[in-house]
């Protein structure tokens, strides 16, 4: 049966005021009541409803300001939990985050790159189920599990359409997969989309347009204005690795000529330190390992040491990443670039003062306003932390207090094992 | 006084209603609830209201379903008009259309490039009115004038932050200043931006996502979701012609460097074309001559009627195009790119078939959904029809029928002339 307009209201009305009492950290329901415009009885009524379900707890009494002092509330924090996996070639970090996104245990491992996909994706739900176990969080507050990689994706039916790492992976259903696996909903999305809105949900950006530029072994972006993800036809845009930046350049896998990723992402590094007058074989670099990460901390490690020709590889990678970034403000009008993943972590001095100098002198609407270039506050798990927001924030949208958290919102599709 | 939540519905349920009739062309009110999602009482109350004043009308009756044949709606496109401005370096184009977009009046007259201001926009004000009294359209039916032009702007403010084509016109308030010349209301915008809204609401575009790529004296971009524009920060994005295509170009006025327009719009054209053995005093072109546009089109002429050196500039500037394109679906994951303005339209063969064999070969999505890439349905004057779009969008997004049409929306501070 399809619920009616008034029995859908009161799910989405407690998602608002959940994420209203979220944000504000520590609130009273007349702060409550100005801020989200609904009523004070509604408040109540809500508030009420998500304290019975011990999402809500009342944290001491505020300032007066004339008659009794306000009830502060508080999410409870323990009250749900999301898990968040960035899956990327050469590694996988899955993290579990409290109500708050708190990241409350992680984990890693190195490279399923060449795994055909249900042996890797049967690995991933191993590790996740050992870190829930390790964790102690009980399986029925989960709400799902947000899957961060890379694309382009057919993001609705959780299947990927890249032939990276392998042949087999293109058209494969990994997020219906994962989900049969697991017996939690599983949401797949761009690894860039998910770094972007996990630093909105943590407050890290108070702007109203941000774009985040993302380097793990590929790049990527993700844009979010006023609080919500920028999606285009597909959900497969800002796609920056692709971005031409040299008009007669080489082709690339992608179809397209002369993409930002072939001169400035770690496998071009290390290509370009083979080349480097005896740098590759100074650093021990072997161009046939495909797990090209390993190669590339090294580069970047040389060049926080002072290695002049390691320098010049990653300060040239910069100035390609603030000239691609510059094109991303040029046509996203943003106010904030958020630099996130491992790759930009590893050597976040020079590629922060790079690009950031680039952005601020070139980009077109900065007459208009400023940009800013900053460092995401969650490093190199952005993607991670940020898949498991995206469940957060896709279950707060509309919440259902009258099931349980686990089976709710898998599609039929997604519960039963692809054979 | 600020209306209350209730006063200020009715407006909008209007709003929406007339669109909707707008968009069908003819409805019935059994079919209008059902598009609406609005109850038939609420369509049968609202539907008397814009008959009352005129705007809708009735016009016989449709199919039976069983019962009595419904009577069927329709816009009274002489109920309310909008003026729409495309004012350029090298010229000026004056729309009048009708409540459902249809242009009633045209003007266009060449250069006020190098007149101050205050008197160009006096020259405009003083066309606006003799247009309108040639068109015979009763001045109290115009909603009000929508200005395109380039930017950066202050689109809230009516201010442009360019020094192009003259310092004056930095920070001058060309919004104000015409609104106050005129005694209507004046929304600055971008020229692609109107170009692509009005694409929009002329109906030539079916798909979610798409993008415009505009070419007058210089190169612009406007990008439409969900049949809203994408705006960002302070609508100043979509800035294509400030994308860099070659890493290592040469700089450029707007601060970035190696940027598209530089190596392929009508002034980098009429240059190349100086330097290109003998073709540019074969068609007589003048380096010095202000008005760019009418070198440009000797040189798309020549190429059309088959000089290869003419043509092979043509085919560069469609191929650099064709790559700030790619880039434009790969970061907007767009559906359709409409070519629009009036210098792509004068070479709209060659132009049309490169950019579009750029853009499906090399879009990044491609695999998700196609792309197509389509002339405008109002060639030349996309920018001219689009802002005057721009105005009838805004008036039916709040349709207030108790106020005279021409002093509404005018704010107090455009309405005062500047000294």
């Amino acid at each position: 049966m399809v619920p009616s307009p008034t029995g859908a209201g009161r799910p989405r009305t407690r998602g608002t005021v959940l994420n209203h009492i979220r944000s504000a950290r520590t609130v009273s329901r007349i702060e409550l009541a100005a801020t989200s415009g609904l009523t004070p009885a509604t408040i109540t009524g809500v508030v009420r409803e998500l304290m019975d379900h011990g999402l809500v707890v009342e944290v001491g009494r505020g300032a007066s300001t004339g008659g009794k002092p306000p009830t502060l509330l508080q999410v409870n924090p323990d009250a749900r939990y999301a898990v968040g996996i960035l899956f990327e070639r050469n590694t996988c970090v899955i993290v579990v985050v409290d109500l708050t996104g708190q990241q409350v245990a992680r984990t890693s491992f190195p490279s399923t790159a060449l795994m055909p996909p249900q042996q890797a994706l049967s690995l991933v739900a191993a590790r996740v189920d050992a870190l829930l176990g390790t964790a102690a969080v009980d399986r029925d507050r989960v709400l799902g599990v947000g899957l961060a990689t890379y694309g382009p994706q057919d993001r609705q039916a959780g299947v990927l359409l890249t032939h990276q790492p392998t042949d087999e992976w293109f058209g494969y259903p990994v997020g219906p997969f994962l989900s049969g696996l697991l017996g939690l909903p599983v949401l797949l999305d761009n690894d860039a989309v998910a770094a972007a809105i996990g630093e909105h949900w943590l407050g890290a950006v108070a702007e109203r347009a941000f774009g985040c530029v993302y380097m793990a072994s590929g790049i990527g972006g993700g844009v979010v204005v006023d609080g919500e993800v920028y999606r285009g036809s597909s959900s497969n845009g800002v796609a920056i690795g692709h971005i031409t930046i040299d008009i007669d350049g080489d082709p690339c896998d992608c179809g397209n000529h002369g993409c930002l990723g072939n001169y400035a992402d770690p496998s071009a590094l290390v290509k370009q330190a083979m080349e480097a007058s005896g740098l590759g074989q100074r650093l021990g670099l072997d161009p046939d390992d495909p797990d090209v990460m390993t190669g590339f901390r090294r580069i970047a490690t040389a060049a926080g040491a002072g290695d002049p020709t390691a320098r010049r590889l990653i300060e040239r990678s910069a100035r390609y990443i603030g000239t691609a970034a510059t094109t991303m403000t040029n046509l996203f009008d943003l106010d904030v670039i958020v630099l996130a993943g491992p790759s930009l972590a590893v050597a976040r001095t020079i590629y922060h003062s790079v690009i950031e100098a680039e952005v601020r002198r070139r980009t077109f609407a900065r007459r208009a306003h400023p940009v800013r270039v900053v460092m995401s506050v969650s490093g190199s798990d952005a993607a991670a932390i940020g898949g498991a927001v995206l469940v957060l924030q896709s279950e707060l949208a509309f919440l259902d207090l009258d099931r349980p958290a686990v089976t709710g919102s898998v599609p039929a599709t997604a519960r039963s094992q692809p054979t």
